[in-house]
């Protein structure tokens, strides 16, 4: 069975460089199956691999590998880890990349500066950590390296700052972390932040965010209103997020990652007891 | 031997939807073979989505699994089918998205509708149907699982509204139904359209279309004519094309999907007795 | 194994022209293992394509075949080549598109005249040779059919202009030879065209490159420096490259493929004794 990699990179749709990463790959490990998780990460925008690669590597098989590069410090002291979260192996610059992932997690079992030279290219380059280093290192990995040979065990990896929701009886307000293809505007609030906004209280909420957004009630999916509408419903990836019927919500009201989003309920609703 | 499975969506070429479609599938039959056909048709454009399906996987082996995604009607009423088409497998809304790869069909063996949830991912989305429904039974179908086992057999598909060309014994009209990356105008007249343009009579035949194209006679490749010159030829998909020898035509006409083409021959060269 | 097969085009990220080689591919070959190296070559800029091809395809394995697709001349009288380089296979238009790889290469094996009908696709348009021969026969040639029987052997092929960097005994000039995603300025200069600039001397070395860039000293990695800052640097690929710490020096110093880039040393930094 051929062992599946996922990449997730900065390196932009245009390049060879992810090329080269898989080559690199499959000179070590030629079945293995390579997936393409994005390559559109803005340059060095950490935070947003960590969005992708929490929401994407969750759909794979446990034993799959994902290589995260994001990598502004390359070449320099900042470590690069393995990790073994929920059955799956991460390989990562050590910068928070894995930091949402590490959050979501039930468990992380194994943390290890990948130190080991043997499992690397023979050439390392100072600025190609991701072809270099992380690729046959995933390569090993897929071919079943004992992972405590590739260095010495860590307690902790980098976390990541991260928007934390507050969370009042009435009211819960978190902000945009993701901006998707469709201009749809993804928040980091899941259900267990809205208590008041159980389906059946859905009729009741309202959704603010920026200066022009004001959504009455959430839905359970974007057929639900005329076209051009704006809608506010807990997507596939389980987070508030905010779209306009056939059309960009990012445009229409001019949303960008960072916006706080509130949602309020009546205290009515709430089923905390007054 | 891996089975195939492709992918056409408009999830666009910079998130992660399509890497959470490919990992629900790798998660079921890590074996699959998965190809992208696009994932850069308009937002919620199933006829563009149709002729890409219509044109890319007729290139497959038979036994290949085709999953399409442009499904604005997510979550809403409108059923997902999956049919067999001149032995390939096919699954997608059905919304007119498998309407052109049903037209040019010599065999549409079977249609079901997809109901079975057990072929299904356990949790379901109400907005992300590719992951949590057609990926899975695309898996399940590269499997060898039995059609009829995903739901009920239905007699018909939704169709696609088409242009029809029209033809007379002089000159047939049809229209521009794509414009691909190198600019080139392809249209929905096919050699069967323009029995006065046979081979011999090319030299003989005028194309118009918009306001300024006015190209005299057809060619064999784009080679033919000098640099910068404007060429009709029937492309590599069967099809009535406008290039621009190493430009754009679609730039340099101002052509646009949906714009009328006319191809005149004179009847002197039609092989039809006045 | 699943033989590895690269495709290289010009063919853009939006359309199914990509999709419709694989399927080519896969229907003589259905288990080899797809790599795209980059299909975002400008429009038949062939020598892009050859830069690309030169630096990705080093990186697989031995055995693998590559397939290149900048095809200007496609349908005219231009050759399609088979050659067989370092140990891996490269099928593609013989317009130069191989120029580079055939110029670093330590041994070109064998080139052949692809040329025998019985490995193309039955029907072959001449607008698309990427799909109806160079993909069929780059298949077959991933089954291990013998290259002798795709047409007759030559002698040559096709070289690419390429500028030859200017070496003195203080200064090397060279030029811009590709602008990556992240902005970084590649050269055409490698270490043995700046014998005076080793790592012992690269405190002492300037570079300039179009009106305003002037760096003084070589780095050995972009993190060496202060955010915003210009760095010169001996890249991935062991070239000298321009870039701007976490920027693009291509916007901010308004550089483009094809400027001259001069690197001066002190004589006196020089091995050469005077």
């Amino acid at each position: 069975m051929s062992p599946i990699i996922t990449l997730t990179t900065d390196f932009g749709l245009t390049g060879h460089y992810v090329a080269q990463m898989k080559g690199a790959i499959l000179s070590i490990n030629p079945a293995a199956q390579l997936i393409d998780i994005t390559h559109a990460i803005g340059p060095q925008n950490v935070r947003q691999g960590a969005v992708a690669m929490r929401d994407a590597t969750a759909m794979f098989p446990m034993g799959s590998v994902h290589v995260g590069v994001v990598d502004p410090g390359v070449g320099t002291a900042r470590k690069i880890v393995y990790a073994e979260i929920d059955g799956r192996h991460y390989i990562a610059p050590d910068n928070g990349l894995l930091g949402l992932v590490q959050r979501e997690a039930t468990n992380v079992t194994r943390i290890i500066a990948v130190e080991n030279r043997k499992y690397w290219r023979e050439a390392v380059s100072t600025t190609f950590h991701g072809r270099d280093i992380m690729a046959p290192v995933a390569a090993h990995v897929s071919l079943g390296v004992d992972p405590t040979d590739l260095g010495k065990t860590l307690t902790a990896m980098q976390t990541l700052d991260w928007p934390e929701p507050l969370v009042t009886p009435s009211a819960a307000q978190g902000e945009i972390v993701e901006i998707d293809h469709f201009g749809n505007a993804i928040t980091n609030l899941r259900q267990e932040h809205l208590p008041g906004a159980t389906p059946q209280h859905w009729g009741q909420v309202e959704i603010l965010a920026g200066s022009s957004l004001r959504i009455s009630g959430l839905s359970a999916t974007y057929g639900e209103r005329a076209s051009g509408a704006g809608a506010a419903l807990i997507g596939s990836g389980g987070y508030l997020e905010i779209a306009v019927v056939g059309g960009s919500a990012a445009e229409r009201f001019s949303l960008q990652v960072g916006d706080a989003v509130t949602v309020c309920w009546s205290a009515k609703a709430s089923p905390t007891p007054r």
